[in-house]
């Protein structure tokens, strides 16, 4: 989050050298946040109920705070199904694990199923700055956000495994067929929440690897780290466009601020 | 984690005041591990897919650093239900949203049920530990494991909700009915992965407010640091008994490794 925050400090001409940034969130060890100009950075570990922890609090301090004209963006990593890995996929719909667009919220003990459509002109909006970063494959297509990493992802390499390789190949196979590009932990109840929030949301997350083809990280740390700055990448001369429209008098809103929420995996 | 090794390694007599614990998993900003003697101490995030994460990773750690006649005990904070903030919760079983001792695992997009059954003798000693520790009210109950902090705890204090304070009441009492006196988020995917590891488990979670009375902590910040002290301090006597006993040669078992999972928060 700190280093998102950084590069945005300096991509935006507001990066002071003399100064540190400061945790925003330094007196909990839930979540770390950063800021820069109207550029929030914030951390939500590691699965569904993470993440919508610090979105129930985002929520209420965007809220509390103001903000209007919010865009909030999640940025991470993923495992990929049939594209090279290191592409980045922007979130068309997020899918459960039986790849339906919704989420299911257990609310007094009942279930509440809720919309996961995330906006589709900021998706296109996204995929267009791509084109300007050269050579970064850029797709949009639909996620599939998992409760689980090893079995809920149909991985042979967890603790335990009651499957083999040929169902394995043909749960991913029919992800496939339901337009499923890339895996990942959160993205099901960020946009659910966003959406609830009336805030415009999109999920950038590059693939590290081709689920298809294994189910560990094989390239190198150099490669990796490469592929994991590419969402910071993109994200970041995405804001910088839509910021620099703004002071051109594009935009009428009085305030804006755009979150990105960052994975520490997935 | 840290803190507890480093008072685990001084009641053991095991500290050496020269030397650092090194965070073994230093690697990943996953989770942090630590290590002193027999006794691990891991950090596992928020929520039940984060823990999954880690306790995958553990499991196979354990297996190929063939340890055997291991005891995993998940140390954290909850909120009670009819119980005097600071009381300690010892699980007794782990009940999901609709108090059902289970955990629903979906695999290759298929639901598949687990057993959350708990150690109820290693529950039962550590409830005997406690009574050596004085002024530490302590009680064998059930615990719920939710996936979600605010609308799934019946919180009134979230960005969204849909019920009334009365809807709240009425939730809560249902679970004390149902043996429910502390609320969580990690116990069941936790109890349910001991099990089919064969891993003797116990879960001991102080209660940091009575969810009857309010949903936002309301005691002081250094009375809420003794309540969170309060799972360590029963935990690590557990320990050293077990250990003085094993050195007196109660048990026969050639290795032993105590793992001690510790929740950033829930």
């Amino acid at each position: 989050m700190k280093a998102f925050i950084e590069y945005i400090g300096r991509e935006l001409g507001l990066a002071d050298p003399k100064t540190d940034y400061p945790n925003i969130c330094a007196g909990t060890d839930r979540y770390a946040m950063y800021k820069v100009g109207p550029v929030l950075s914030v951390s939500h570990g590691m699965g569904i109920p993470s993440i919508a922890i610090m979105l129930h609090e985002l929520i209420k301090l965007l809220y509390h705070a103001r903000c209007t004209d919010v865009t909030v963006v999640r940025i991470g990593t993923s495992g990929g199904i049939g594209l090279k890995p290191g592409t980045v996929v922007i979130t068309k719909q997020s899918v459960d694990a039986c790849f339906q667009p919704r989420f299911e919220q257990v609310i007094l003990g009942k279930p509440v199923v809720r919309s996961t459509e995330l906006d589709s002109d900021l998706a296109e909006e996204l995929l267009q700055c791509s084109k300007n970063l050269g050579d970064m494959e850029t797709v949009i297509a639909n996620t599939m956000c998992t409760m689980d990493f090893y079995e809920g992802q149909a991985r042979l390499d967890g603790a335990f495994c009651s499957y083999t390789e040929e169902d394995k190949q043909n749960y991913l196979k029919e992800a496939y067929a339901a337009g499923v590009r890339n895996i990942e932990m959160e993205s099901s109840v960020f946009a659910a929440m966003c959406k609830l929030s009336h805030l415009k949301a999109a999920v950038v997350c590059v693939t590290l690897l081709d689920r298809q083809k294994g189910d560990q990280l094989t390239s190198s740390h150099d490669v990796l780290q490469d592929y994991q700055q590419r969402p910071q990448l993109l994200v970041g001369h995405f804001i910088k466009r839509r910021l620099n429209a703004k002071n051109k008098g594009f935009s009428s809103s009085s305030s804006s601020s755009h979150g990105v929420d960052k994975a520490k995996t997935s």
